[in-house]
C-alpha cells in the first residue's frame, strides 16, 4: 500500500453512512454470515483468520462481542496474545501464534497478534530496527505459507481511532462501573507514545502489506462494526463454496 | 550445494578410518558432548534442531540410540513424523512441525521431519511439482525463522545407504526375532520406488539448501554415528558458550 499517514485518514464514518440504516445492513450482513460460515465448515477447504490490531480502547473486544460473537461458536475461537510466558520467550516470536493457526473450515480471530512484536516491543525499545525488519519479512513468509498451504485468507484490521476518542475512553474506564475492570494504570502512560505508535504501525503498514491491511475508522462502533463484518461476508461470498456431496 | 548425484557418493567410510579407531573417538566425542549439552541448558540462549532424514532401514532409530541416547534427557527431546492426523491435516504442513521447535537451551530431533512433505507425498504423487516447489520455499523461510529468531543452529542429516544394505537389512527384519517388530509388508514396495526416491532427495538437496545438509555414508553404523556426533560437538563448540553469573 506504499507509505500511509495515519493522521490523514478520517477516525470517522464518510457522510454518506447514516448510523440507523448501517446499523440495518450490520444485521442483514450478520444474517448472512450465518448460512456462509456453515457452508465454510462443512466444505472443509479454506480458513479465515481475522487479525484485529489497535491502541488501547479502539474496540478490539467489543468488535468481538458484537461481530464474532454473533457466529456459530463452534466454527470460530479468538485468541487474545498477552505478554509472552517464559516457555513461549523460550522460542521464535510466531511458534505460540502458529499453534493458533485456522483449521480447514474455521475462522480465527486473533485479538492482537503476531504484529505486537514489531508495534509494542519497538516502542519500548525491546526490538532494534534491524530486528524488527527481519521480522517483518517472517511475518510475510507466514502469512503466505498459512495463506499457500492451508487455504487460509487473512484479513488485516487496524481500528483507527482519534487520540481525542481514546483519551475519553480511557477516561470512561476510571469511572464507569460496568468498564473499570478494563483499566490498567499504564494505559494513560501508553497512550503519551501516540507519536511512536503511530509511525510503528505506519512502517508495518508499509512492510508487511503481501497481504493487505483494512484501516477502519473507528470512532463509531456501528461503522467500525459494519465495515469488519462486510469484509468477512464478502470475502466468504467470494471463494464460491459447496456443499459436499455423499462420501464415496 | 547445488545438483549433485547420490549414486555418485559413497555410503562407506572412507580408506582412513578403522573401525575400532572410529568406535574410541566417538565415545570421546560423546563424553565431550556431556558438558556441552550442559552448558547449552544453562546458557539458555541457543537451541539446536537435528533432522534425520533416510530411507527405511537407514538408520534414523539406530542414531538416536546409539548418539542422542547417551546425552541428558532433560536437554533433548525426540520428535517422530508419522502420517498426519485428521487434525494436522488441517493444517498447513508446517503446523505440526513448528510446535516441536527446540526451545532456548535445548537439542530437539526429528525422526523423519518436514522434509517427507516433499519426499514421501512427492513420490507417491500426492504433491504435484508447483506445490513441492512451494513448500521447498516456506521450508527455507522457516528455517530462517527458527535460526534467526530463537537462534536456532540446524543440523540436517541425510543417512546415505546402499540398495545392496537396504535390501539386506529389510530381509533382516523378516528373519531376525528382534527386528521383526520393525518389519512392514510396504517397506519392500516402497523400496522399488529407489530411484523416485533418489530423485526427490536430489531436488531437495538442491532446493533446501539455505542451511546445509550433510550426505552420511550409513552402511557401517560406527562411521555414521561418528559424524553426526562430531557434526553436534563441532557446533555446540563454535557457539562459544559461557555459564551465566548470578542473576542481579
Amino acid at each position: 500500500m506504499g507509505k500511509i499517514k495515519l493522521s490523514s485518514i478520517s477516525t470517522r464514518a464518510p457522510e454518506n453512512f447514516e448510523k440507523k440504516e448501517t446499523k440495518d445492513k450490520l444485521q442483514k450482513t450478520l444474517d448472512n454470515l450465518d448460512e456462509l460460515q456453515n457452508l465454510l465448515y462443512a466444505e472443509h477447504k479454506h480458513s479465515v483468520l481475522v487479525v484485529l490490531q489497535g491502541l488501547d480502547a479502539s474496540g478490539k473486544d467489543g468488535t468481538i462481542r458484537s461481530v464474532f460473537g454473533k457466529l456459530n461458536p463452534q466454527g470460530v475461537t479468538v485468541k487474545s496474545f498477552k505478554v509472552p510466558t517464559p516457555e513461549e520467550a523460550a522460542h521464535d516470536f510466531l511458534w505460540r501464534v502458529h499453534q493458533h493457526a485456522p483449521a480447514k473450515g474455521m475462522i480465527q480471530v486473533f485479538n492482537r497478534s503476531h504484529y505486537e512484536d514489531i508495534l509494542v516491543t519497538r516502542v519500548h525499545k525491546f526490538c532494534d530496527d534491524e530486528t524488527a525488519y527481519k521480522r517483518m519479512k517472517s511475518i510475510n513468509d507466514f502469512e503466505e505459507l498459512l495463506q499457500y498451504h492451508n487455504n487460509t485468507h487473512i484479513l488485516k484490521f487496524y481500528l483507527h481511532i482519534s487520540r481525542e476518542e481514546q483519551q475519553e475512553r480511557l477516561k470512561e474506564r476510571t469511572k464507569d462501573p460496568g468498564k473499570m475492570w478494563k483499566y490498567n494504570e499504564q494505559d494513560f502512560k501508553e497512550a503519551k507514545l501516540w507519536n511512536d505508535y503511530m509511525k510503528a504501525y505506519e512502517d508495518c503498514f508499509e512492510n508487511c502489506d503481501t497481504i493487505p491491511w483494512t484501516i477502519v475508522p473507528s470512532d463509531q462502533n456501528w461503522y467500525k462494526e459494519y465495515i469488519i463484518a462486510k469484509q468477512l461476508h464478502d470475502l466468504l461470498v467470494s471463494l464460491d463454496m459447496h456443499y459436499p456431496g455423499l462420501k464415496k
